[in-house]
């Protein structure tokens, strides 16, 4: 039976720990990182995310502020909107809340943002720069796996690692890290034998974003599974990527969906603007 | 018994085709492309390497320019060279050959060099938008290797590839690249179970540098087998990083080593220097 792995518990240590920093800096440096979300237009999803990073950022002790353009706003404007925060030495921060309406090409947006305020971890520097293991803010939600592997004493060094899914947000940078961390790391996709590839997994990430994708019983005895699915349910529950109740019963950690991966993402977040406010000037 | 992989004659077609692409370029838009290669102090190595590439270039029908300052060149001296460089619209490619004296940081130096005119592949922003799966120059090896496997008619989609190295040069890009062609891939270094790994590669991408490292009967049978190695042997020879003579035994294709993969680097090095230049303005 599987140890659950608390991701809520360890988003909180991860966000004191900010908290305790930011007042070091503000003692010693007199300074206060400064994170600045752009939320364009009326997402009712972007808006409880965007509320629930504003109130991290609060409770850390940074500068927040919201900007909330309507969904007219055209792409030159919000690129010279970009430009004007890249430009303010008080923002450290700069995260444009995706989904964009269809009118704004977000690549070009995100890429417009200063690579050192890139906090996400989505432009192609910072994404280059991970691939070759230089300093860089790093994508929050696989750089937080890290964490809660650190957390249960998971040292990817020599292990296998599978990952099951490739997206630029999560897929690939966690290959990357575990890469880096020494695991022997194999990503799966659509056109993988997946019964085969997560039998042999001593750490499972599944980011496919398909409930219940990975069925319990092809976890290797012992594994730890961790999964990054948010699979929103009719029945308005949330399932992850694996299915859930028989990979506990092999599995030695795992994640539970919701409270597992999840808020590790903000917290990351957070680390990510603390560690830009830092770096600045 | 294995089909050689003849990388020297793949190499020779693709620069036909570059140099056809260049007079069609030339009669069309007047437009040639322009390659510099710089090449600092008097490594040997560096010597033949960069006459290959002007050889090349030559016979591809580019502008080619070398330029030789010496090693006292500083850091400042160079990068300002470089921004010249970057500047100057007859110059499509620019190529800082490594390795670079001591005083002088090379990563700093290729990142001055703007992705655009990068046509090693090697800046961050380029790496980058490789993870993204978006176009830009492409480390010239492993984009080699993926015109070899097309020679032969491997398409990598649902195959299992696993590539032994995990350099920024060859084994990561290489793995990025697999992995956008839907293969699933896993990345390998020393803390690996090299022959566990090995025997489940439908195509190896052998590139760790240590002569033979990989045994021919470690191989899946059929499988293709891509030998990235050029060790240098105390009686002069060139071995590569599989055990050559067992492994054709079990291989359905293999790159002899040399005139293997090789050949490619230079020739993906016009490929990338020709798309440049399409490119610019």
């Amino acid at each position: 039976m599987a140890q659950l792995i608390d991701g809520k518990a360890v988003a909180a240590r991860v966000r004191a720990e900010v908290k305790a920093e930011v007042e070091k800096l503000k003692a010693e440096r007199g300074l206060v990182p400064g994170l600045t979300v752009v939320r364009v237009g009326e997402d009712p999803a972007s808006k409880i995310y965007v509320n629930g990073k504003k109130k991290a950022a609060e409770e850390v002790g940074f500068n927040s502020w919201e900007l909330h353009p309507d969904d007219k706003i055209t792409q030159d404007e919000l690129l010279s909107l970009v430009d004007k925060l890249n430009k303010d030495p008080a923002v450290h921060g700069v995260l444009v809340q995706l989904p964009l309406p269809k009118h704004i090409d977000a690549e070009r947006i995100i890429s417009a943002v200063r690579p050192e305020k890139d906090v996400d971890g989505f432009h192609p520097m910072n994404a280059g720069l991970l691939s070759a293991g230089k300093p860089a803010p790093r994508p929050c939600t696989p750089f937080g796996i890290m964490r809660l592997l650190r957390e249960i004493g998971c040292d990817p060094s020599g292990k296998r690692a599978v990952v099951v899914g490739r997206s630029n947000i999560v897929g690939k940078p966690m290959a990357l890290m575990l890469l880096a961390a020494d695991a022997t790391v194999t990503v799966c996709h659509r056109k993988s034998n997946l019964p085969a590839e997560v039998a042999n997994a001593d750490i499972l990430v599944a980011a496919a974003g398909v409930p219940e994708l990975i069925q319990g019983e092809w976890i290797k005895p012992g594994a730890v599974v961790i999964d990054v699915g948010m699979n929103r349910m009719p029945d308005g529950k949330l399932k992850g990527d694996v299915e859930f109740d028989k990979a506990k019963e092999r599995a030695s950690f795992i994640t539970p969906v919701p409270g597992g991966v999840g808020p590790m993402t903000i917290a990351m977040l957070m680390r990510n603007t603390l560690e830009a406010a830092k770096a600045s000037r």
